[in-house]
């Protein structure tokens, strides 16, 4: 944990600087009073935006002996991949009927850009299952170094074209695209990934309802109901508040009503707080970061975190670990989800969930 | 708390029917497949919509005694008239300001409808906040009877006057107008309760920043950060969650990077999770809920219910209580705010500082 806290130390002193900087040249909070301060202390949020630096850990949890864990019960282990598949037969039925009476199929436009293995891999798995469902699908593939305005242009004509249900711009962006002004462009009635700030009020609104749910913690939720687990007045704690996967899970989980905790890179002994959970969710993306001493016995567990290392034995030439370390955790928890099988394959089935919900609100099909 | 889980299990078991009868009603949820059932087993998230029963308390906390506290060194009190005052007297400078550059003042037009007590008063202190500080202010009333397409006209007329730039709609509303259709009318640029679900999206959303932040959770955070409490990296527990106070609250929080939890009228044992708590920050409404065993000794307690009970002995024929026994939290906590005097007049001095800031970014004045 040293590492760590030195390291966010620095990164928060860096910050601080930068947002007393910010703060003192932004207009909106700085009404200038005569030889007065500013009116009101608190700064603007964006300025506010400290990274979430979380220890590195380790890639290898082998050394799991070492630690005492409280029972050697193995958890349940929660079929991502079954499940998804499932549900996505069932989109596959509901496509064929739509076709038969409309003539229409569902349409998702995808945007990728640059070359990382991930997203390569992450999109190659949603054209799969999107030719399994019978869904229309259509990549639209950009260069590291394309313009913010060539990346628009393509939302916009997904936009428009009727055909289209859904679109995605796969995350995350090359640094030199702003994410918000692309996001932006995309029409709210396709907004499948559900990252709209539009959907994201509706989602943590009580009497409301977004058009879309993001996939992944819809994925996560849905796993939890068909394992039995209950939700309502558990405790659950979420690792990670990034805006598609920590944040949208904390707040799907409260209009569930849980009672919910979010730890971030900032929260000190976060072991502390996350043995308290009866439901266990990280979504960081820091290799095998939960160790079983972070997990109550008993504990549900569900891991979002994917984190690619490299391994010549695999066919791609790397594979994926999660953020919880699963040979120690699955000997504590009562039901965990694997990495990969879990929630990934529950992500995609989602998509494929909400892009047939958009093209059926649009035809009115029953 | 035998009576509260039993009216709570009441309430949810009939919430639990009405959510099935819902669900297999929706056809959002309820593609038919053949012979088969839905293709998610997720309800729809309005469906989940349990009234939040707390319980009910006492008006009285004078029994305090009985309750062993940690500490008798007394609570510093936290004085929000004060700041308010200050912030609202800084408002008015700016606003003379900007009538002498540009010849326009902000202008905040609100609407009440019915005769609630507590909305009067309220409405009348922010009236009264207005003239101090030279904001236009326009009330437009109804009575209780009155129907939507009333209220929304109303609202549009705002909408369209260049010479208002806030308007609020005084909730609660009556039973019978639908509050969503109500508020979803109200221009975003004009929404300076910060109600409307973009503004909730943008504040909830790391990377964005919404036009305004709700009065109440601003005004909480100002009160904190004025008294020197640090934020970042501590423990903040919001009791509650309805849209304009807790989850609000429970956002801004995050955004400024504590580690939050929310509890809800479903969470068992809710004083087991307070006594956590390095800030504590209650908006239920419900008078005297918080006891002193409630409290974590020198955390930093902040009371934003209000509940007013008959009291002949008062001008008005009622006083204001909070959630929190203030007696016994106040020998226990470093820092508390009182009901009245804490948050409320800090609420009133927010909304002219949003009134201010959206006639401000309109008139581009700086």
């Amino acid at each position: 944990m040293a590492l760590k806290n030195k390291v966010q130390s620095i990164v928060v002193s860096v910050w601080r600087k930068n947002t007393l900087l910010l703060s003192s040249s932004r207009t909106i909070n700085t009404f200038a009073t005569g030889f007065d301060d500013r009116i009101l202390k608190s700064p603007s949020l964006v300025s506010l935006d400290v990274p979430d630096v979380w220890n590195s850990s380790s890639t290898d949890c082998s050394e799991s002996s070492t630690h005492k864990l409280a029972s050697e019960q193995p958890a349940r282990v929660i079929d991502g991949k079954q499940v998804a598949e499932e549900i996505i037969s069932k989109v596959a039925i509901e496509v064929a009927r739509m076709k038969k009476t409309t003539g229409e199929v569902p349409g998702l436009g995808a945007i990728l850009i640059g070359e990382r293995k991930d997203s390569l891999k992450y999109v190659h798995n949603k054209i799969q299952a999107c030719e399994e469902a019978g869904i229309k699908f259509k990549l639209t593939e950009f260069s590291e170094s394309c313009t913010e305005d060539e990346v628009c242009d393509a939302i916009m004509r997904f936009n428009v074209d009727p055909s289209f249900h859904g679109i995605l711009v796969q995350l995350p962006l090359p640094q030199h695209l702003n994410e918000e002004k692309i996001l932006d462009v995309l029409k709210l009635e396709k907004d499948v990934d559900g990252f709209h700030p539009m959907n994201m009020g509706n989602l943590a609104m009580r009497g409301r309802e977004p058009l879309f749910i993001p996939c992944t913690p819809k994925g996560c939720v849905e796993l939890l109901i068909r394992y039995g687990v209950e939700i309502m007045g558990k405790k659950a704690v979420v690792i990670g508040r990034s805006n598609i996967v920590g944040l949208p899970t904390s707040l799907l989980l409260q209009r569930h009503h849980a009672t919910v905790t979010i730890v971030t890179a900032l929260t000190p002994n976060p072991e502390e707080i996350t043995r308290e959970a009866d439901i266990l969710i990280s979504g960081v993306g820091v290799p095998n970061m939960v160790r079983g001493n972070w997990v109550k016995p008993g504990a549900v567990v569900v891991d979002i975190g994917t984190y690619p290392i490299e391994d010549a034995s695999c066919e791609q030439g790397y594979r994926l670990i999660g953020d919880v370390c699963y040979e120690e955790a699955s000997r504590v928890a009562s039901l965990i989800t694997p990495v990969p099988g879990g929630v990934g394959p529950m992500t995609v089935a989602m998509l494929l969930y909400n892009t047939l919900e958009s093209a059926t609100r649009k035809y009115n099909f029953v």
